[in-house]
């Protein structure tokens, strides 16, 4: 039995088969061409779902259903992508489309990609046998899926789950959305690099001595590297980021007490040091602390994979 | 058909018979004495259920259920008390314990206070209707309770909703739990008459004029009552306060896009005119603002009355 699944994003379109072990035995990519009109990127989708079974060995009339990880918000009951930022999408009936491109054959599913990696962890990765669980995926931005009952929630309009835009400092840095003082602002690998070139240039101003001075590029490891080097401005950093971290995780356990929080994104590559360096503080800020089961902390298994397996489940 | 609902509080223990059309036809209510032993806080509960069905001219086994408002944990899966604050209650089995009390007659649900007033209000007030809603109560502190499909969501182990215990500023105001920065710091009554009294002092260091300053006694409403007789002193204070509730909000809005927000509580009392002074502020911050449909705002209807409605509806 195969599902596809689709992850429509801003650079690459990837589709994947997926089998009943909800493993992803083959996964082709393309380029999104996000510019293009949204009719020639569904046309890329179908051709791409017809080769990937090619490849598999299977007809698409084996598939039991298609799933489309979409940035924007995704109507998850209409199909239709009702907006999204980065592709030309707006009140875009793309599961119809798709649809009607393969033929009428398949079933075609949509989910914002956020919410479909959540759903991805939770059927088969990090958050797997749970029934109520939250992803937060620690990148470019950070982004939030939320798991309730089984379900991906997304509210009455279908664009809830916006974690990176919890304000946990009023007033606070400036966020891309608009806002001041959301998480995202802190706890994005575009902030901790921010955080690093600051701590950088403070410590060449003082002629403090930091190995990140010689650093070829500033990314979202340089800090975490140098800090593991014994670099005592790199551990500033490091806690700085772990704070602002640490603390928007215990909101989200205070407003879900859900099972596991699965943390992905280019920042959960830290791994297990990153959840030993949160939970003390987390432990300490949650409410309820030691009079309740405790949320798991859990770093994410799927990688760049759980869109597809999320949205090839939905 | 008559439904009981409890709303057992730190205070005053009230029991109220529900009609079929969700009203409240009669209140009783005790002091809780919440020094006492469990086992007699339940028993003086079962009385007023005795006593509340004789004064409406019912017996016990017209009731189709009982449902108990409490503070603290409460497992609603088991009628078990696993932890209240300011009762003595551990582990505690209060729905059997009155179940036996009253006979085996009825049969009783619990929930935590804050979610069964939110109940009350998605069931009969101000969010009738709606599948997905949030209540937020500011009053001493600041409450939550998230409805989610038509149910109390609490997470998996009974203690979520903890909304007032969101960090809206890291490193922040000292809280009551032990955060630094929580919203209750800052949109609860409590923290209202802490700025109220903030600035007070600061008019009488500088010799500012202030009718604030004659106010016999400092409440809730000793700077929103001087701010609409004119009084600029008062008018920073207000506004102050409502940018941080309008930014919790708008964090409240981002998370679940429900379809109400209803606010319950002492301050809510100033009514239409705390919302009109939200709203610009939180259709700005809020994700997806002019996109997607939006959150309506609305003041709680059912009063002090939210808590036993919801028990009952349990």
């Amino acid at each position: 039995m195969y599902r596809i699944g689709v992850d429509l994003g801003g650079t690459n379109i990837a589709v994947g088969v997926v089998n009943e072990n909800l493993e992803l035995v083959k996964k082709l990519s393309v380029p999104t061409g996000a510019t293009r009109p949204g009719e020639e990127i569904v046309a890329d989708i179908a051709k791409l779902c017809v080769d990937v079974c090619k490849e598999v060995g299977c007809e698409l009339e084996d598939i039991v259903s298609i799933g489309i990880a979409t940035p924007g918000i995704a109507n998850h009951d209409t199909g239709v992508v009702e907006y999204a930022n980065n592709l030309p999408f707006s009140q875009f009936p793309i599961a119809d489309l798709l649809k009607a491109q393969l033929g009428g054959k398949v079933n075609v599913k949509i989910e914002n990609d956020a919410n479909a990696a959540a759903w991805g962890e939770a059927c088969a990765g990090a958050a797997k046998g749970t029934t109520n669980s939250v992803m937060i995926t620690l990148g470019t931005g950070v982004g939030g899926g939320i798991i309730i009952d089984n379900k991906v929630y997304s509210g009455f309009n279908y664009a809830g789950g916006e974690l990176g835009h919890i304000v946990i400092s009023v007033d606070g840095a400036q966020c891309s959305c608009g806002r001041k003082g959301c998480w995202e602002a802190y706890s994005s690998a575009t902030a901790l690099i921010r955080m690093t070139k600051e701590k950088i240039e403070e410590c060449r101003a003082t002629g403090r001595k930091t190995v990140m001075l010689d650093a070829p590029k500033i990314s979202g490891r340089t800090a975490c590297d140098a800090m593991r080097a014994g670099d005592e401005a790199a551990k500033e950093v490091y806690d700085e980021y772990i704070k602002y971290l640490a603390s928007g995780i215990a909101t989200i356990i205070n407003i879900f007490q859900p099972e596991v929080i699965s943390l992905g994104g280019g920042i959960s590559g830290e791994g297990q040091s990153l959840i030993d360096s949160l939970l003390p503080i987390i432990r300490k800020e949650q409410y309820g602390g030691g009079v309740v089961k405790m949320t798991d902390i859990r770093i994410a298994k799927l990688g760049n994979d759980a869109g597809i397996i999320g949205a090839a489940m939905l």
